[in-house]
């Protein structure tokens, strides 16, 4: 594995030196020139020595806060942060039908985010709103984050001018100097394959960096179609972006905290479509994680992605596979972690669910078999002895609500009829929701501050 | 998790030396005394020298022979072999109906079995029919093997009489030389928790050791049940009981090929059933196979076990959770790795095309990314350059059929209505059920042999 990582590297470093990445912006060409790295006309070139410099700048691990410090992330080291599924435009009802994200859909994400344990960041684009004004969205979005949660932020990529809207709407809620004292949200910046960093992106970083908000460099290239087609080669290509727009960051400010966040696809090569549920998929996530350990930085990996159309047998083992797979190899901050369908094109509340059962699974796994003299029993097993049983045993009784995992989603129950098992599983699902929805508590904010946001949106006309 | 072993270990060692295993045979108590096993009634306490001495005395890896030598099996080292689902008496249907499993079904999982690349082996209790004579049909089974199968041969265990009616038809086809001269077939011998052996599985080892045939030892404890409800207690009793049957064996007859084969599992302590989707299961598979390593033995491990008492959301995520482990923890020999639902109740032909995606999508996975100059195709990305596309490229064309994974049963298809979707998958597993069934051949049987096997039978009045 070693090997392959350095291959990677070394690919990596002929195309950052010989191809190069196009950047679309002028003032961050100036700077990067006058930092030694090479330009002409748009594209840029990078020396290895370049490179290394600048990722051993960025912070091994950071902390991001929350407003309720209960929820403070810290990124990097051995430690996993979830974060749910994120961009979507559309919904998958538990029927099947595919319908429009709508505003209200966001605002029970929200909700259903705030009130689970698995996550401390909430918002982002947990569905992108089809209602609402999209020259708008991010503010309507960013006030119901700020509304319904107290969670971290994860905030919204955009051009420059919302980006910066959405650093003022923060700054009404923490003020200025705590805000730009420490991280309170993550932003996305994504390159655009093959090797090229457009303006939103470049804009966007300068922005995150004045106010001092980390952000996830995480560059997408489709493996046979934004990318080559071979992995190893559709991971050096993602891999120049995210070392070329790290070392960017780096130039900008010194140290400014940046989450390795590379996420290659494959592509269906048979319709031509994106592809987030094959096993090359979650093998570009390995190498994203591992990528990301070489050069000592917090990485970003993995998720519960699955092509699936519905939450089904092939939602149940894609999602699986690739959240085993992000565990395994030390992901440090998980988006996607719950709810995607339709290879990134819908999320489903029924999905979201079962990906918590999934997390639970895969979480009791990775802490894997206690070997306390207690555990080990040795008196309980003399006790019983030869051909007895220990359901009756006062060591089972004593540990029999804490020692197993337990199916929330799934079952084994015996039931009169066997056919009744499916709708079962359905009803399971939206219990469960139903328990979290009810579960939900809205934060308290503060009457001025809340004022003082509104002011800000009716200033801009944005209606809520 | 060295250490985990070794606590575990050392708890085993305390149970066999202080509390002891149950034989019930005379025979091999009387053997075992003589080669100074401490006996006390039916109890027989070990050493930890005494099993470590017999442990080294078993083969690191040893080779399993079809009849056709294309299915030679080798046990042990980073080797994987499969076996599908063993030991069910029921079949559930696609909508869920539940019914007694049929010859019939044995038959045509003995044809899905053979056509499939997955699997060297082929027989066993595939299903358990329930049409057929109990008495006989091991008989009637092991004839349905030798006429369907050319491929390593999983044997049923049983009395002492109906082992040597297995052995005697082997014979038929092998010659007892050929037969006794090397493994043809593997069967499970299993102990019963806690902490006995009883008369079936000695003289079942017995008669394996006269004709030279490999046997897979195989305690399953119950934690909460029939084991501990704590994982490492409930896996120190299956240890114990799994060394106390291979001590026996090379007791017996040193160097007798023997597979470490524990395979504990877990309760659903809320309705009292064996529960194997849990990922307290899965956790027990990967010691398993971390105990065997410890004591340089061959393994079986792991599957793709499912409670789901249909193929579900459920069914996929228990069944890739337990077969990522399985590979992950590099399992010598798989039981139970396609079809199996219902904690071990049911199989299902849906089940079983879904387990054979999901072993594709993990050997691909395993396989690891290459990075061969080829792969890196630094020549195709100079040539694609900024913001351009792979997909008409000719690196893509000359790759796209051999390089990526291809779904076989999920699909990421756009569909005119998104509900169409699970219809979809319902029916491309049936189409994938239907070519596998289409592409199986009956190998070619001596005729000689054939009037021999059918003699055997008709002197026994067996009919088939």
């Amino acid at each position: 594995m070693e090997s392959t990582v350095r291959k990677i590297h070394d690919n990596t470093i002929r195309i950052l030196g010989e191809i190069g990445v196009n950047l679309y912006s002028d003032s961050v060409i100036e700077k990067i020139k006058k930092h030694g790295i090479k330009v002409e006309g748009k594209t840029a070139f990078f020396t290895e020595k370049q490179i290394m410099d600048a990722v051993a700048k960025v912070p091994k691990s950071f902390d991001v806060k929350a407003r309720n410090p209960k929820h403070d992330m810290h990124i990097g080291d051995n430690d996993v942060e979830y974060c749910p599924g994120y961009g979507c435009t559309n919904i998958i009802e538990p029927d099947g039908t595919l319908r429009e994200a709508l505003r209200d859909d966001y605002v029970k994400f929200l909700k259903l985010i705030e009130a689970s344990d698995v996550f401390n960041i909430n918002g982002g684009l947990a569905v992108q709103p089809c209602d609402i004004n999209a020259d708008n969205s991010h503010m309507i979005m960013m006030s119901d984050i700020l509304e319904y949660s107290n969670k971290c932020i994860m905030s919204i990529p955009g051009p420059r001018k919302s980006v910066q809207e959405l650093m003022d709407m923060m700054t009404i809620v923490f003020g200025e100097e705590e805000l730009k004292k420490e991280g309170k949200s993550l932003t996305l910046i994504s390159t655009v394959s093959p090797l090229v960093i457009d303006e939103h992106a470049l804009d966007s970083m300068e922005v995150c960096i004045e106010y001092n908000q980390p952000m996830i460099i995480t560059p997408g290239p489709i493996s046979g179609g934004t990318g080559p087609i071979t992995l190893a080669a559709n991971l050096s290509l993602g891999n120049a972006e995210a070392l070329a727009a790290i070392c960017i960051s780096q130039i900008l400010k010194e140290g400014t905290p940046v989450i390795y966040g590379l996420l290659p696809t494959t592509s269906n090569i048979r319709n031509g479509c994106i592809s987030i549920g094959s096993p090359g998929f979650t093998l570009q996530s390995k190498y994203s994680a591992e990528l990301a350990r070489f050069y000592g930085l917090p990485n970003r990996s993995g998720g519960t992605q699955s092509d699936a159309k519905g939450v089904s047998v092939q939602s149940g083992y894609e999602a699986m596979m690739n959240m085993f797979s992000t565990r395994l190899n030390g992901a440090n901050f998980v988006i996607h972690s719950a709810g995607i369908l339709d290879s990134f094109g819908a999320m489903s509340y029924e999905k979201f669910i079962c990906d918590l059962e999934i997390i639970s699974m895969v979480d009791y796994y990775f802490k894997d078999v206690p070997v306390t003299e207690d555990d080990l029993a040795f008196g309980a097993i003399k006790e019983v002895g030869h051909g007895g049983q220990f359901l009756s045993n006062s060591h089972t009784f004593e540990r029999c609500r804490t020692v197993p995992w337990f199916h929330s989603i799934g079952s084994n129950d015996i039931l009169p009829d066997n056919r009744m098992y499916v709708e079962g599983l359905g009803s399971n699902m939206e219990k469960e929701i139903g328990k979290l929805i009810d579960s939900y508590r809205k934060p308290e904010m503060d009457s001025i501050v809340k004022k003082q946001l509104d002011e800000y949106l009716s200033v801009r006309n944005v209606i809520r």
